[in-house]
């Protein structure tokens, strides 16, 4: 018997495949508890010997060897971190982070996820449903807003006064959208005059605007914004990844339908998760949609029922989210509801 | 003065703008050592002093309260995994993940980056260049391959044989491929002659499969089907999440042209980085298409910058990169190096 077959083909043959595979599909599809269900009959060790038998290449055969790279042990330096890229981590949230790991579907997982969401909610200051931590980093949160609320043909609105704006606006753009930016140099600013005027020349679904444009040191005023685009039926989208927990923002009083932040700043956690809240003007326009966004992995339809907004009773699988990055989340911003009870900024984030 | 003025105003009717707007671009996007080299007249203490004097809205005027919930300590299980989701992490490689972070562009960052390159060329049996790891689940390296490696309207064939081929058809016909499914019952397999006809057929550029198809329990052989591929100019992708370190794959040998798996099966990391390695022939079709890939997050071109694997002397920013999940990784693979000398299937992934 060569490798050419499949390693599960006597089982097949051996009349045992059906139940075999309705039994793992239950497993993996409605029972995230696999470990603590296992029957007898579906233990590794009475698996694993038969298959073991079918495997005739094995590692022996390798032609590219252990790298001498990985045989030294990993150093990497103590240092203070200033600059604009991650933050130091406190030790408390580097322990979180390193907890053992559990199931992503298991029910204290879930727990984590629901604290989770209250906490963004306290650090957005939104009472939205539709609040998540998505499973990547800033960037993927930008890239599931606009993918989300956007349809391709559709008229955007982008402030380009720094790096982010550029950014947001070449994704709209690949994903069809119909991109007008708003251009000042770096550190510029857009009255909400100028902002109004050309919102009413291009008529946009969506206004970006970064709120702490971490490229240029501008942390730009948000008030009455949310108003303007009200009036003219346009969704508010706010970077806040290098502001949020720093300068204040207030997702509800600013009308802002769409906020964002990463993990890694003023948060102070490992980078790897970011902040996502949707209001329900936002909600309205992404689940009437026409088409479908064009991300599966950053469709809300699916982010929103794994983190329990969509009020169905059960959460299915849709991706295996970060389990160490979401502990190390959750306990930065229980630092934030523990500690945050006169002034919030207490410091400030220069860039 | 009101909150709806930004804070950099007075630093530009000072005079003092267009030098720091330099001067932080420089610290942003050139120095990724900026907690180093920041100047005096750059410090936070110099600056944040007439930067708050403007901030009239503190969160003292919060109306969303801390939420309950987040200030009882977090608790989760300790847990024996057997189910086909995240696996047990050694104590070794938690503690590689808690080790003090430091900057995603930092020199001994792109050290640890390199490990984790060779590391992975060792796990997938492969001298390819283009050697990655995603900053996300395996649904984002299956976004990324597919993403990458086809254009709007052009043909893919699918095998469907379990839930992961009918995602990345999905994947596919999301961001506009013309998509065909070869469907069999879950735990069914493909021979390679039908995957022949299927292919002579739809003509297609990409064809995918599952390696390990853990909604089935079925690991199926690839042998063969890479010179098929090559002989009909198709693009042989595969889907090894839930068998890579636990079931032999050899990319280079078996001409698959774009493999990827994740880091919390076999590998035993958490969740939250994914390897995927693309060989000469996939990289000459991502990087000579006519249209940019759907997603700029995704985009091969900036992420083999990210990971110096495009040649050129400097890295530039792209996204942030979790740097804990690479610690961690880095050290799954390290493990894998060390210990692996004889036969690589010392256990196999039932489901």
């Amino acid at each position: 018997m060569t490798t050419s077959e499949p390693l599960v083909a006597n089982l097949e043959v051996g009349g045992r495949a059906p139940p075999l595979v309705q039994q793992v599909k239950d497993l993996f599809v409605l029972n995230p508890h696999a470990e603590l269900t296992v029957s007898p009959s579906l233990s590794v060790c009475r698996w694993s010997a038969p298959l073991l038998q079918r495997l005739e290449r094995s590692m022996s055969s390798v032609t590219i060897p252990p790298p001498a790279c990985m045989l030294r042990p990993l150093e990497t330096p103590m240092r203070y971190l200033f600059g604009p890229g991650p933050s130091n981590v406190p030790p408390r949230i580097l322990a979180a982070g390193s907890r053992p790991i559990i199931g992503h579907m298991h029910p204290e997982m879930y727990e984590v996820m629901n604290d989770i969401k209250r906490g963004i909610q306290y650090a957005f200051q939104t009472e939205n449903n539709v609040t998540i931590a998505m499973s990547g980093s800033g960037h993927a949160a930008m890239e599931c807003a606009v993918f989300n609320t956007v349809e391709p043909g559709e008229s955007v609105l982008i402030g380009v006064n720094g790096i982010w704006g550029e950014r947001v606006a070449e994704i709209a753009e690949r994903m069809g959208a119909n991109v007008h930016r708003m251009v000042k140099t770096p550190g510029g600013y857009f009255t909400n005059k100028e902002i109004e005027k050309a919102m009413e020349k291009h008529k946009p679904v969506l206004f970006f605007l970064t709120h702490g444009e971490s490229s240029a040191g501008l942390c730009h005023p948000v008030d009455g914004i949310g108003d303007i685009c009200r009036k003219h039926n346009c969704l508010f989208l706010v970077d806040t990844v290098a502001s949020l927990g720093a300068a204040p923002i207030f997702m509800d009083k600013q009308n802002i339908d769409i906020l964002y932040t990463g993990s890694q700043k003023a948060l102070n956690a490992p980078p790897g998760t970011a902040p996502i809240s949707f209001n329900e003007r936002a909600c309205h326009k992404m689940f009437n949609r026409k088409t479908k966004p064009i991300s599966y992995l950053f469709d809300m339809t699916y982010l929103s029922n794994y983190w329990g907004c969509d009020g169905k009773p059960a959460r299915t699988y849709h991706h295996t989210g970060p389990v160490s990055g979401f502990f190390a989340l959750r306990e930065s911003l229980a630092i934030l509801a523990e500690r945050v009870k006169g002034p919030f900024a207490t410091f400030f984030l220069v860039i």
